[in-house]
């Protein structure tokens, strides 16, 4: 029984699903930050064959950096994305899921890293934008599109953006070869109703120009599911999610949460907990990934979760009260 | 500027407070699921003087367990919350705070251990009562009523109810002397829009008969924050929350998240931030409350956490797969 963005009502919703929702996994890419994109094959082939197994639509394996921003021999391979790379884990990809990766504006040498669409296993560019990068993001897309991929844009930040210059950057999103344009909540400062707000505001662009809206939620209010739960509410189709929420700082929407709550019967979860069990738990203590009370300070405080990030990986790290502290006083600036 | 529950639209709810707001610290009552109520006094102590300072309304410090069920040299001290001890934390309590007790049905033996309020420094009783319960459940707060206690109501395991049962029994809890109905999820198993449904349905009796409605949340599918804040824009103003989190299972709404979204300047944050620093993360290995896949399992299957706690203690407690298994197996009887 399929439920429509239109259906309301207590049951009309949970107890049913939407089939016109497209899951994201992007459990390495987001991950990456946490580690420099240094992952073990195996722990990337663990992910591809749980996404396969567990019927989700897209892959984010990495990102596209330009070479001549970041150092080879300082990040791992999915900084990069090379096809001999993502070859080396899936082959040609004989599956049904999409493989995407993530160009950011400014760091991304579009023109020269991404092939052609018939010579890569990529099927998917996701383009990463801030407000002041749009018209460089909107020849990303055209750039993608052209080679014959499909297309997404994240608008980065919108928590410290004016809503005035966030109506105008939609405008000019829409007018993009972009599928579907995502509210990307960079720093995990938003609540419910300001997703049900921007969602709606996102839809009335998106849908005018034949796009869908998308979500990305971080975890440092411990609202990184429910954000994601708010914005199918309120009309969100592409949903980004990872592994055990592994990701930068306090992480991500959980995939094995959402899975569940999305009662889509294309959906397992048993391959998904096995690559938690397997592949990712066992990474926990190393990457210190999820919610602690650094990473609500800066999600509180809508700012750049670097702080907390640089705080937990020091010896101060249980040190609450100091973070606090420093954060207060550094808002006085 | 205080908000009303009237008040609505998106400038209206975040940015402002509600003053009519009651928040229970319930990390002594609660926690003590997880380590038979056997906390130290300085662990308690600590507790009591971050809600005091912290501005808190209510600390609930403990049961008011009868010693004929519950076994004295089993369980710790504030399993059965004596005046002897509390006053060892507190003296006569010369603050603001007010201190509750939970009592269970059949576990309380409430005619001989609730003593007169004035030989007393609780101030609030709070009877916790199954669906079958009520009968004797109105006599404990009629009991406690009539000593010149405060008393509040905690209708558990809702989420196991029928709907024209729960009615009859908000209709019957309506008649009694306590001022604040709670809506519990006890196996964290509720989403969001069936926390609007049923607050909305229990504030339809509660505030006939001029009661509030409270809201006990728990953390399975990692909601516990956020169900809370939909209990609040759905208009209850009683709220629970524990330190850290800390609870039985996957634990409940968190403190910290809390008290700063209520936006209310009376309450302080470093206070809290000190005690969980220095008296509750220090006891998260020993007793191993919080988000995981096995408590996510028993929230998504709406049953008692009991058999995700023995798994998440025992050696098997890394491997998801297996009681992703033994419970779906299970769930075949």
């Amino acid at each position: 029984m399929q439920n429509t963005s239109e259906t309301s009502g207590f049951a009309g919703r949970w107890v049913s699903f939407r089939e016109d929702i497209k899951v994201l996994d992007c459990t390495i890419r987001d991950g990456g930050l946490m580690n420099d994109s240094k992952f073990d094959d195996c722990i990337v082939k663990s992910v591809y064959d749980s996404c396969v197994e567990g019927g989700i639509d897209y892959m984010e394996i990495g990102y596209k950096a330009s070479r001549k921003v970041f150092a080879r021999d300082r990040f791992g391979a999915w900084r990069f994305s090379d096809e001999a790379d993502m070859r080396r884990i899936m082959g040609d990809n004989p599956s049904a899921l999409k493989i995407s990766v993530m160009a950011d504006a400014e760091k991304t040498d579009y023109h020269h890293d991404i092939l052609p669409k018939d010579q890569s296993v990529i099927d998917m560019v996701r383009v990463a934008t801030y407000i002041h990068q749009i018209p460089l993001a909107l020849d990303m897309i055209k750039d993608a599109n052209d080679k014959g991929y499909e297309t997404c844009v994240n608008l980065m930040s919108v928590s410290n953006v004016l809503e005035r210059e966030l109506d105008g950057a939609l405008e000019i999103l829409a007018t993009s070869e972009a599928q579907a344009i995502y509210l990307v909540d960079s720093f995990g400062a938003l609540y419910s109703e300001q997703i049900d707000y921007l969602v709606a505001k996102y839809l009335k662009y998106a849908k005018a120009a034949g796009k869908e809206v998308g979500v990305h939620m971080h975890n440092n209010l411990q609202l990184g599911f429910s954000n994601t739960i708010q914005g199918i509410v309120s009309g969100a189709n592409y949903l980004d999610a990872t592994m055990a929420g592994l990701g930068r700082g306090a992480g991500n929407c959980p995939m094995e949460l959402l899975l569940r709550f999305l009662h889509n019967p294309k959906y397992n979860l048993r391959p998904i907990l096995k690559c938690i069990q397997e592949s990712i738990e066992p990474m926990r203590e190393e990457l210190g990934w999820g919610f602690s009370v650094p990473y609500m300070l800066t999600g509180f405080m809508n700012r750049h979760p670097r702080s907390a990030i640089k705080w937990n990986s020091s010896p101060e790290k249980d040190d609450l009260v100091g973070f606090y502290d420093k954060i207060i006083l550094e808002e006085e600036a």
